[in-house]
């Protein structure tokens, strides 16, 4: 199996995280992003949107998007667990890595579009929307605020223990930190010990 | 069991259309949107993102999220499969599930939000960004190309066979059809065969 990879892009590095968790290793094979690699027309057969990651396995089938990445890692790798056992609990992790994803993960991705890294990566081949930029920070901080508070009552992000969710939410978290300027606030507490607990599996490290 | 609906949402259909397939009735609660219902505190306890469908099971636990509702549905009644059987086909479903939600049925909601309905609905409540609109209409019509030629070597979204891919591509391009003044070009033939196919299931009534 070969892993289509990015050194320091957030979704790679949620399924290498993921994998390091169940201990399956896989080939890695870089991606040239900055020279347009994803958009030639070898790549765009392995995943027509043009993005990392993408697994292929063995028989050359292609697998693309994180999740459905992990879903597959999941399935021939049962244990440990990080979709949930029971049926609730399936529920249950599914609606909080969904909630990461769509409501911090997107509009981390919304700021980094329509930010200056971007802009000067990407002069002239899309136009970006500050006002958009403005929207999704504001709904980033506002996430941060209500996954701080959730994070008080709970250890973890979904299903009270360590699951997917929690390895989206920092992939998400350290990313907004290091390249979009929205690291979140000092002051909250629940939200840094989570950090701290999650960062500290070996694992995070991937 | 209850399901917290909205008739003429896609979402709410999408939760709908797969129980419809399995042949499970829930009772549905309508949840006055208009009246600002889930935004009141005791909505926001059922659902902190604010938002439909919610499922509530008889001991009282919410799960959000319409795919993670259909995952729970789908370990509790697995047949018929409408995620994958497999290793491989969960990984190709959520794939293809994923590209239409992220890709597709994502831009349909920025069109939607702002566009003339929510405009009219929500005025004053937060700012409309109409160069946003202009991106993701574009977006959707060149996502509405890729799907149709994708439906030209196949005869579903994903893995080949009917599966929840299949019920997000219909919901979101009929919500887009009739709620947003983006309805499929007539002439992308695959699409509209396929269209027809999957509207044809008894379940694309619920």
């Amino acid at each position: 199996m070969k892993l289509y990879d990015f050194p320091g892009a957030p979704n790679p590095r949620r399924v290498r995280m993921f994998l390091a968790e169940k201990d399956v290793s896989v080939e890695l094979v870089n991606v040239d992003l900055a020279g347009g690699e994803h958009r030639s027309a070898e790549f765009l057969k392995k995943n027509p949107s043009a993005k990392i990651p993408v697994l292929e396995l063995d028989d050359g089938t292609c697998i693309a998007e994180s999740v459905a990445i992990c879903r597959y890692i999941e399935a021939e790798h049962p244990l440990p667990n990080l979709f949930g056992a029971t049926a609730v609990e399936l529920g249950l992790v599914e609606m909080g890595n969904r909630h990461i994803e769509l409501e911090l993960l997107s509009q981390i991705g919304i700021s980094w579009v329509n930010g200056p890294i971007v802009a000067r990566m990407a002069a002239g081949r899309f136009s970006q929307i500050p006002e958009a930029k403005v929207q999704s920070d504001e709904r980033v901080r506002s996430y941060y605020a209500r996954l701080n508070k959730e994070l008080e009552a709970t250890q973890y992000v979904a299903a009270s223990r360590f699951s997917i969710a929690d390895i989206t939410a920092l992939i998400a978290i350290d990313f907004a930190s290091a390249m979009v300027d929205l690291k979140p606030e000092p002051e909250l507490a629940a939200l840094w010990r989570w950090h701290k607990l999650v960062s500290s599996r070996p694992s995070a490290q991937a």
